[in-house]
């Protein structure tokens, strides 16, 4: 006989008069109170943020919203076109394209970041081993494993990402830029230096960075990029179905994919 | 042959130095400017909100963030104990169940409300029928079709939903408190009294009537549910991955469903 | 206190030994002996089907695997592209599409053929209205309603869809060439009739006029689409592998779409 | 200026009389000629099996689509109580769970023995190193990385998992039982004899062995799982159609996970 285990959940209760959320009041003392970013937060850390983590964190998840037309909004809008009535199915097709290839390196930079640098070695005491020493050893690891190195360089935003240059400027105005985003920067020298072309922090990587400097998982990392790009989705969709692409997509790629096929059949018997 | 359509869409550009956003440039007119929720105004309506406008659509998608342990959670956390890997399949799943049941009424309310009453009929002009002989129309169609009026009643905040009382209170306090949250307080009055018992306004029917007030069409408001639960359902992952229920659940279900079968075969032949 | 149901199903159960599957013994009664589609039709029925059965459902989800480059593949190849190592998650996206656009019209067909001949009238005896005028009535009632008549005519295949044939060819060979689909080429020609111009049965109508001599629900009916079409999605994904076209087509349509904005901002204060 | 590749697939076309797919007439060549699992053969080789390559192909389908009540089957039935209207969904959603903890393992082992033992190894020529050498060398690598040995050891299915005594005898009467499943029966006795434990091969393993002497590659042995377990989740969305568990099982876990912070509010300040 299996023994149960209790189930238990510690995020939300409701009854007749009230709704809890992380012990806080939802209609009361978050409602009209905290903004969206902050209710992301709460949800993500189970306490609200105070003024600096909020305008950094919701910093964060405004870089993330909206990336113009990738493969994830062109799967959402395909999904559009077949299903118009369910706008939840557009969307959730539009995140599950948020993978290894497109959004994986903010997680990537997170954990290679937290990894180098336990959490006690942010504070003030001298490091064992400097932060370029660190980077070159971090670099080193993944050509020896040949992997990309996450969070740095850019098909277009070159020489510098601008995005990185904005959250770490809101960084330094809220007190988040520390030894994490020092250490990325000495890991984006190393990098250059070791691959022999520029290799700028990237986004993803400020943002890796930025995660570290809040106390915040990687877990959370891969969480910001879901919620925001939830929110973009949504937003191609509704253009979607005033201005729609999905159709003549299609036939323009059938057409143009299939031409040299059209009307072949293999002989009998083979 | 067949004719070319173009492709167009007016949500985003980058290039080296710069992304454009519905006109505003990324990094110095939004990061750091705007919080997520004025973000995600920005993606649904193409422009940035005023000061009330952010404070009550913020309300609005903090109201949809959290709803504890409900079907849609249980799906997310069912399929992270499968594919931890991949949080955004996660999300993905548990977004796939906000259907017809139970975020529907957000959508289905907005729907009500705007063909009732065009938007020419908010000003101060007089209506041709009152707002109670309206919602004595829509009512009795409902009940016609045997369908559900949309947006009243909930089978645990009784007598009244809090998120309503507060949704109402922030739209007064905003200048949104108009036509639209007094036909759907008619059309709840007109529903108690035609089945017999008190359907007062719930969350869904308060916040189709308010995306109304705010001029947003009924997609926005199903985008609205799909933006707020995705940040939900990132926090009941996190959860899961520290307190997890899903493999419990799954035993638990499993032993009590199939335990009067087991080992049973039809005989042979049948 | 809420009373507790009991929670039951009746599809499977497991010991050490043996797995037991609608009461077959899973390695000794179909593995092996037993193909893939009659394992669906075990799935959708609790039994196996007979020879005829099994040769008609099988014609039925072959007919349906496979459509070629579609919104839905696209759909799939796209989210290959940001997330390879989740083929389950591309698959996932590709099978979202198949909404009310696509694939609705096979559960449409099922639903209004089962609704306006109960299964009682199939039989020899004399219908109280002849398949004419029932088609005639159901005609009338979409065009009253502003519908589409479900599984009547096709973009491409014109004059004939090659595929109806064919699957009434296979019906008349198996014993399901019926009243059903009587009336579904009476709808057909009422339609043609009502719109001026040929409207052939299509494969999704005679899918869903060949489920309902099958006794199948329409419920079913719907669930077929979606076996088939997993299969033809891992098709198009395993393509996609090695011979890719998401990442060009993702460029292309950025380039084409945002042409005209790059670069643009909104002037300040507007 | 981008340099444009060209879009191809090779998969299907379609003209007004006919639908190529793989090369073959689909209407006169597929349907009522193969059954659903040569179809699927077909899709994932671009040819259609041989008799013996078809039985055994079935039976590794046939294997794979039903589980009874586990995490995927629990996450699609809670995405239909939500969204009763889109069954793509709900299977969709329960597609998703089919990651790393429960279908990988068959990834896992075909990649594991093809990695192992290069094709031309399988033939009759001498191995430079015997199988249980390069089991023993396998085995190793793993507990080095301190990883699962991936396709042994059941919780349930002990001593031996009886899908895999029934899929080597059909590979041995079709044919297919070579050096991969010698292989992979070398690979559980020396993970038996390193862990001090029986773990005997289970049906992923036997699966995955099995791919690999059809010359299937991993990517192929991951797409089976996932069409397979499409047919079987279709069948789960049917049964709680008629006999629901989503609801109950909602209402139970949301009574007993937030039981013990129902009515608690963080004092104020906090």
């Amino acid at each position: 006989m299996r023994n149960k285990s209790p189930l238990r959940s510690d995020i939300a209760w409701s009854n007749a008069n009230a709704i809890g959320v992380h012990g806080y009041d939802l209609c009361n003392d978050l409602m009209g109170e905290v903004n969206f970013g902050d209710m992301a937060f709460l949800e993500v850390t189970g306490r609200l943020p105070d003024a600096n983590e909020s305008r950094l964190f919701n910093a964060l998840l405004v870089t993330l919203v909206e990336h113009g037309i990738v493969p994830s909004t062109l799967a959402a809008r395909m999904t559009y076109a077949g299903a118009p009535e369910a706008m939840q199915a557009a969307v959730a097709a539009g995140l599950l394209g948020l993978g290894s290839v497109f959004v994986g390196s903010t997680e990537g930079s997170a954990k290679m970041l937290a990894a180098a640098l336990p959490k006690d070695d942010t504070q003030d005491r001298k490091l064992e081993k400097s932060l370029p020493d660190l980077a070159q050893t971090i670099v080193q690891a993944h050509r020896d494993q040949k992997k990309f190195v996450p969070g740095v360089g850019h098909p277009i935003h070159k020489p510098v990402d601008p995005r990185t240059l904005r959250l770490f400027a809101i960084a330094k105005q809220t007190g988040f830029h520390g030894r994490y985003v020092e250490l990325m920067q000495c890991v984006s020298d190393a990098a250059s230096a070791a691959y022999g072309k520029s290799l700028p922090i990237n986004a993803t990587g400020a943002i890796g960075a930025l995660c570290c400097e809040m106390g915040l998982s990687w877990k959370v990392s891969s969480g910001l990029g879901v919620m925001a790009r939830a929110v973009g989705l949504v937003g191609h969709i509704l253009e979607e179905a005033v201005q729609p692409m999905a159709m003549e997509l299609w036939h323009r790629t059938e057409d143009e994919a299939t031409e040299h096929s059209r009307g072949k059949l293999r002989s009998k018997g083979v």
